[in-house]
């Protein structure tokens, strides 16, 4: 981790701000930036949250690095996200103009993260991470067809989607633990580029409870998911372009009541876990995975054959790895509460196999829908010397 | 503070829960009880958060007492806000079937707040309250034309209401640190009441910078607001029906791109404080109240003629204390985002006059309307003997 002295309070132009942008923090993956105050070195992979106690010396996630931040880290989830989808003009800009484009964004970014940006209007952005992607018309255009996500998602059986929640050219993925400053950042980004909103969203999670947060269901979200550097070279992370994974998001109502309804066994049964506890119904804690061979002594599977994580796990369809899940709970009102979906993987495929598996059979599957549905390219990481937008021009 | 052993893992029927709802812990206003687990012993006065390791033995604030939680208690705003208006049929129920279904509400809170509620599906209520309010058509049917809240709002200047985000017969408002758990609670109770809801709103809030928290403007909100005993009595809870309040809701859309694009100077101007402290523009700290009187050397107001702190000060106005308000900011989608803005008076005259002489002069109110309003008596606390709907009977 490097350490490097943001001065949040100081003015755009004061000196350590113009350190950090002239490359005195380079590629520090997984480091953060640490305040002028000493209030709070976070750490990304830290599960602890800060605890500001002035509004100086907070600042968000190290946006530099071969990866953006707010994919594998922090590695534990922020409080609070806001999701932008915007679109570029139907007749697509030249590359230059859209990788110049991400550069000013990459550029905002950093000015966000530091905490220097007035778009903050002075609230202090903790934890706050910002992922940008392209969907897959830029994509095809400018990494060709082959490119991660460059081919848009097909139909699944409980899409309801409008042409207003599908799809979309560009992402802006924002999260923090300051829900204003969440709010205030992708204002800003919006701002920065331009370009007309298609669809937005915003959502919460709760502390997390061992490895993972839970959902509104109850139950732990994300606990089989990549996390060592191996795992996540190995499906997460594209070999090409270099550096970069791709982001499936899917805003799910979920009939919470019904789920809800049911005995707490039943519920079980649905996702193959314990609620308490998060450990699989085939035994052992919520860190292992479930065996799906395991069977009672009259010959039942302990995980049922509908249930959710056997129907989602990657064994049994013969894929091979897991998807980086990194979901939260959204409320927008009556009939609309249910989670937003988000994994990151090197590319879509996994993610549409599984979908196409649950589609076919799964318990959870009854309970919900999808009203927004889109997949981007996530950008690789940027450096000061090198802009978000680069990866284009390659 | 009483202390109380609430095994939030147990059965309904478990005696923990059953000693609870029996009366083992009456009256304790301002108390909160304690978790079997040990975990967190919540302040309700407190800035702390909770930070729960398990799922077990982190409840709420305690919903006994003179007043009901959420009013003054806990101190520093929960992270997260769920609030949904109901309707009750147009041919109003009898007083008794009204007095009934409350009674069935607090009952219902007292088991949310204690963690045992199904309703909750696991989840942690950590710092939970409940406060639920009755609209004007109830107020004025079961308690008289002078009842607090028994007239309706008048219009205001800048109201862009529907029919549909204009009043409304029943509030509950939920307020946690775990989002999901917010949500679930509304729900809970929603489904309790089997009403049909008119408009519902969702909110958060940064962690407190001092004595309140920022809100999107990056302001300190609710700085200068009733905090003690003596205070409270005076401007908070009414005198008949005694221990009860009055809350007025107002969904407030604010032009936060054009205010953030001000200097800092423009906006502290527009408030009346500085941003980074809180402090009033006439000197002194954010716990400090506007010297309305001080002036420069030469002759100019240091709080603007036109600034929000001055507008809305009661002194000017003749008018006397103060409101507690206790808003959330919201972030719905491009245009859609600002303050939940919340009062609670002993009657809604306060606000009424002081919305008036803001809707004359204010230079905040150029950046804001409401798109959604509504006044509510908010019932007096209850007690495991006597329960909430107890007040309509009196």
């Amino acid at each position: 981790m490097t350490g490097h002295d943001a001065d949040e309070t100081a003015a755009p132009d004061a000196p350590s701000r113009r350190r950090f942008l002239l490359g005195a923090v380079t590629g520090a993956a997984g480091g953060v930036l640490v305040g002028a105050g000493g209030v709070a070195a976070l750490d990304g992979g830290s599960t602890g949250r800060a605890t500001p106690t002035t509004s100086a010396g907070t600042p968000g996630v190290d946006p530099h690095g071969d990866h953006q931040a707010g994919v594998d880290r922090p590695a534990a989830l922020q409080r609070h996200v806001e999701l932008a989808v915007l679109d570029l003009p139907a007749r697509l800009p030249s590359r230059d103009d859209v990788a110049d484009l991400l550069d000013r964004v990459g550029e905002r970014v950093t000015t966000l993260v530091v905490g220097t940006d007035p778009g903050l209007g002075g609230l202090t952005p903790t934890r706050l991470t910002v992922t940008v992607g392209v969907g897959p018309r830029v994509a095809a255009a400018f990494l060709g067809d082959d490119a991660p996500a460059a081919q848009p998602l097909p139909a699944f059986a409980r899409d309801d989607l409008s042409p207003a929640t599908e799809g979309g050219d560009v992402l802006l993925l924002v999260r923090c633990d300051v829900g204003p400053a969440a709010a205030r950042a992708v204002l800003a980004l919006r701002d920065e580029t331009g370009l007309d909103v298609r669809w937005t969203a915003t959502g919460f999670a709760g502390p997390p409870e061992g490895l993972a947060a839970r959902n509104l269901l109850g139950f732990h979200d994300g606990l089989s998911i990549p996390r060592t550097d191996a795992e996540l070279a190995a499906t997460v992370w594209s070999r090409t372009p270099r550096g970069a994974t791709t982001l499936v998001v899917r805003r799910m109502p979920i009939d919470v009541a019904r789920f809800g309804a049911q005995p707490v066994d039943a519920q079980q049964r649905t996702i193959g876990r314990e609620r308490a506890t998060g450990a699989p119904l085939s035994g052992g804690t919520q860190a292992d995975g479930p065996d799906l061979n395991a069977k009672t002594d009259d010959g039942q599977y302990l995980v049922p054959a509908d249930a959710h994580v056997r129907r989602a796990h990657p064994l049994p369809a013969g894929l091979d790895g897991l998807m980086l899940r990194r979901s939260y709970s959204y409320a927008d009102g009556p009939g609309a509460e249910g989670l937003l979906f988000m994994a990151f993987g090197a590319d879509t495929d996994l993610f549409v196999r599984t979908q196409q598996r649950l589609d076919e059979q799964d318990a959870l599957m009854a309970f919900t829908r999808a009203t927004a549905s889109a997949s981007f390219l996530v950008l690789p990481g940027f450096t000061p010397g090198r802009g978000l937008g680069s990866v284009l021009r390659d």
